[in-house]
């Protein structure tokens, strides 16, 4: 199954069910990060993922709120964009030998990951705003900003690594 | 199969790794986007998926010359994070009876295929500065510029719907 399905007619059947969609991949993510914790190396990369876990729990609660404030029930629906970034990202953990190679492959992943969210977000934000909804949008505009925040975090994590490889 | 195997070991085997997941990406997008063209309503929609197709043709092509510059055989392997978000935007082009809506829902599973193709390239062009290949990294940087363009193109298209729907 996909993430569309029949009974989407209006704007706020797809907003609710693109709330199902990242509803879904937050606690996908929330699963997949303490296997992600386990296998890093770098002690900023782990204390990263550690950092990141928590926010992800908080980014459930938002959208708890969010389904509060909007009049659905929470809950999630088969998303397989999450499922096959999370795959391979798993992957990774158990298929890559050099410790060096193992960091900056789940630096990627995560990163994956990041981007996935963002989209979603960056989407989900927009049309909270056209449904006249902005105590929603700006829940959801927090999630995104923590995201974006996450992915530059990433990013600099990579930079570090590369840095100390040359340096070595 | 997931995006990692066992024959990764060093930072060159991830970067060849990493470009034939984005290989299967860019090729898997080219078939999909002519049922996304035909599917979009909003003419703005169309032009830009239309031009975007001839991109992704472009992509391609420069990553064909990047496996030539770095000496390896151009090929894909199988990415199930790219199949799992061009399953969810082919899924909206037949379940999603309103027009406005469909729109809608095409813009956001597109904007998930950008930000699908800017992560890998945005990781791409480090690892191909880390490995000192400046010149793959030039052209792994050119798709990067493209991807993100488009995202922002369809960030007005999204954006000028809802001009459109909120003067209606």
């Amino acid at each position: 199954m996909g993430w569309f399905s029949k009974d989407i007619q209006t704007m706020d059947d797809l907003f609710v069910h693109t709330l199902r969609d990242i509803y879904y991949a937050e606690n996908k993510i929330t699963k997949a990060l303490p296997g992600m914790i386990e296998k890093a190396t770098d002690s900023k990369l782990r204390a990263g993922f550690a950092e990141h876990l928590k926010e992800t729990e908080g980014h459930v609660r938002r959208l708890d709120e969010v389904f509060r404030l909007h009049g659905v029930e929470s809950g999630g629906v088969n998303c397989p964009a999450i499922d096959g970034i999370i795959e391979e990202a798993a992957d990774v953990s158990s298929e890559v030998a050099d410790k060096q190679v193992l960091d900056a492959a789940l630096i990627a992943a995560a990163q994956a990951v990041e981007h996935y969210e963002m989209t979603r977000y960056g989407t989900l934000v927009a049309w909270a705003k056209e449904l006249g909804r902005p105590d929603c949008a700006s829940l959801l505009q927090a999630n995104l900003d923590e995201e974006k925040a996450t992915d530059m975090r990433l990013t600099k994590i990579a930079e570090s690594r590369v840095n100390a490889n040359a340096a070595a």
